[in-house]
């Protein structure tokens, strides 16, 4: 029998109610598959818990504050397992040490290294339903390890790797992947299909109900991931390879970012690796630099840059800048109010004039373009904030993601 | 250096305000002795926790249990570990598997077997404090088992036992063990030292403050156990053995019961045996007998027998007794409204007259004696539960336990 590998978030079991209802979900999987289940803590938990230890220190200690937050899955696992058993279901919750799940890396910002198969397959043979923690493991000294980025999707991802499963649903409080936000746009559709990496661009670009690192690692390991509500019973969004996909539209979905910030540097004195010299230390101190444009020098003198960073970034980017001996520049000027608005889609790669078209489309609707960035499936503009819902609406016509 | 054990309650740290006060008291050992914590959840955490569980079911399945309540040691370990490190003294949390301390035995009923010293000695040579869960292990199948009778304090004593420990000190909300009921008797006075076996009948009499068990467990390894309050800065009590104890009183304490049920056969047919035949069946369904009267028949024909159980127990033993065939009876009375007022000492041992003397002081105040039961320390009456204060009251007197 194939095996399926079903992960809940934290508002899928936020309360005994919500387990009730899982175990459900789970026996309706268990005619047809093997199935492993990895749940995320309660919602709630986690949070309680981090409160807590920021009461004792803001720098409370890594090592420790994996082992408090990691109770939070013990605790969901075990009352799921104990639900499964009282409806007559054999089961059994699994720690992260228990399977165990190997981690490497520091602590707070773990990745699962190897997952042990023995006793959860045995366990699986002899009909029984393994409750494994999501977000948690154990390094080669048996401390315990949380799971750094994508948490608990990431766990199911890996666990779905290792046992070779036919599929991981990823169950959570959204129906799927959308076209578009919802709560920016009505008309959004719920995608049935998206590629690993329109996926991606998607999380990465604002969409959040994955974590990119965790989609990563389903494309490397050619995971399909089914995306669904277990609070209504629908379809959701598989993400897959591309070549499973029949799609005739050319755009898959439309993202915007709320959090932006653009930094024009006038008058840069120019000269052979000068935006390196401004971007180092920026890079040295992780701040992450999105788009950038340089005007060409007129004269080959002087020259204009800007670029993109989170808005967060923007205080200690200007230190940065201003204290940075090996540039100069006539002023600095900055701007909160921008969004970056992308188009995505695997279909633009064969389909020519799909920059023209959604800059057209903006044009039409007086929207000014600032900045622009395109990759192989998408393409990315710097707009106005105060225009990002009247850009998605025209791009999401133009592309027909209404229909 | 020596080896001290510090266990806390969950009063001790039941918010981060007592864990901050509960890390200060740490560290005043510290300079003296190598220290290892033992921890309990933060007093509502496990009540909370067995909530939810039986919101799934009543019979929430035993390992299940075991895995969701360890989680709120492990909350509690860590917050602590995290709140010295802070402080900057070098500590980690252990949780029962990471020790590992290995038990034996069902799940929620679990006793230690075996606590491997290897890795806490080198913590602990190291300079560390290791801060370990209680009231947790693990089985050899790395099963999560709980403690079941004396929880915490029972792995504070198996820590001791196992490192050698000079002492343990069991911190509390209480300033330590009363010659009676605080709440009862105003004048009760805390007892400077107590012996195991005095303690023992302290706690299994009504006592609240330890379990019997875990000071079975003390008295076999001779282990000295302080109970002390965790809220005030005093001296407690120190329980130890007999001989370590300079006393010039005959009696320690007096303790009394509050639910206990008194059951009367009348007219039993008498003959040899009769009584095996009327408890076996209540011993079988795990009904504790306690105080047991049989008159003399004046014929030879037919007894009454008066025995005493816990008032939780009466209606099973009803049943019991009424669907019993190898006996035959007139009638069967009980009375609820009975407590048994004991008066506990090693010193009564070498003292005549303390019987006779308790019998008077009961008498003077025309308090009627239903049963009496005796032990080498300890003599038990049985009296109207509302003369109970006024009982305690005299005897505390008679014996010079106000002074």
């Amino acid at each position: 029998m194939k095996i399926i590998v079903l992960k809940f978030g934290g508002t899928s079991v936020g309360s005994i109610q919500r387990i009730k209802k899982v175990a459900k979900i789970i026996k309706s999987y268990s005619k047809n598959y093997r199935v492993i289940v990895l749940s995320s803590a309660m919602s709630g938990t986690t949070n309680n818990l981090i409160k807590m230890s920021q009461k004792i220190s803001e720098n409370f200690p890594d090592n420790e504050y994996d082992t408090l937050v990691s109770a939070g899955e013990q605790i969901s696992c075990s009352l799921l397992a104990g639900q499964l058993l009282s409806n007559g279901i054999k089961s059994r919750s699994w720690m992260g040490w228990q399977v165990p799940i190997l981690t490497e890396g520091k602590h707070k910002f773990s990745r699962i290294k190897y997952i042990n198969r023995t006793k959860i397959l045995k366990f699986l043979k002899s009909g029984g339903i393994p409750i494994i923690a999501g977000f948690q493991g154990v390094d080669k000294k048996l401390n315990i390890t949380t799971i750094g980025r994508g948490g608990s999707d990431s766990s199911a991802i890996m666990v779905a790797k290792f046992f070779k499963a036919d599929r991981c649903v990823i169950y959570t409080d959204v129906e799927g992947i959308y076209t578009t936000d919802p709560n920016k746009l009505n008309s959004a559709k719920k995608i049935q299909n998206i590629s690993y990496e329109e996926m991606l661009e998607m999380a990465s670009l604002g969409s959040k109900v994955m974590q990119p690192d965790s989609i990563q690692d389903a494309r490397l390991n050619r995971i399909n991931i089914e995306v669904k509500s277990s609070f209504v019973h629908k379809k959701g969004t598989l993400i897959t390879k591309r070549k499973n996909i029949v799609n005739n539209k050319i755009i898959t979905g439309i993202s915007s970012t709320d959090n932006d910030a653009k930094v024009t540097l006038l008058g840069v004195k120019d000269r052979p690796g000068i935006a390196a010299s401004i971007f180092k230390p920026l890079s040295q101190n992780s701040i992450n630099v999105d788009m950038v444009v340089q005007n060409i020098s007129s004269d080959g003198k002087e020259t204009d840059l800007t670029f993109t960073i989170k808005s967060y970034d923007l205080n200690k980017t200007k230190k940065l800048i201003n204290k940075n001996k090996k540039i100069s520049f006539k002023k600095m000027i900055f701007d909160k109010n921008v969004s970056k608005v992308s188009i995505i889609g695997v279909g633009m790669i064969t389909t020519p004039g799909v920059t023209f078209r959604m800059f057209q489309a903006l044009a039409r609707k007086n929207i000014n373009i600032q900045v622009i960035s395109t990759s192989e499936i998408k393409i990315s503009v710097l707009i106005k904030k105060r225009n990002v819902i009247k850009a998605i609406k025209c791009l999401h016509q133009e592309f027909n993601l209404d229909k």
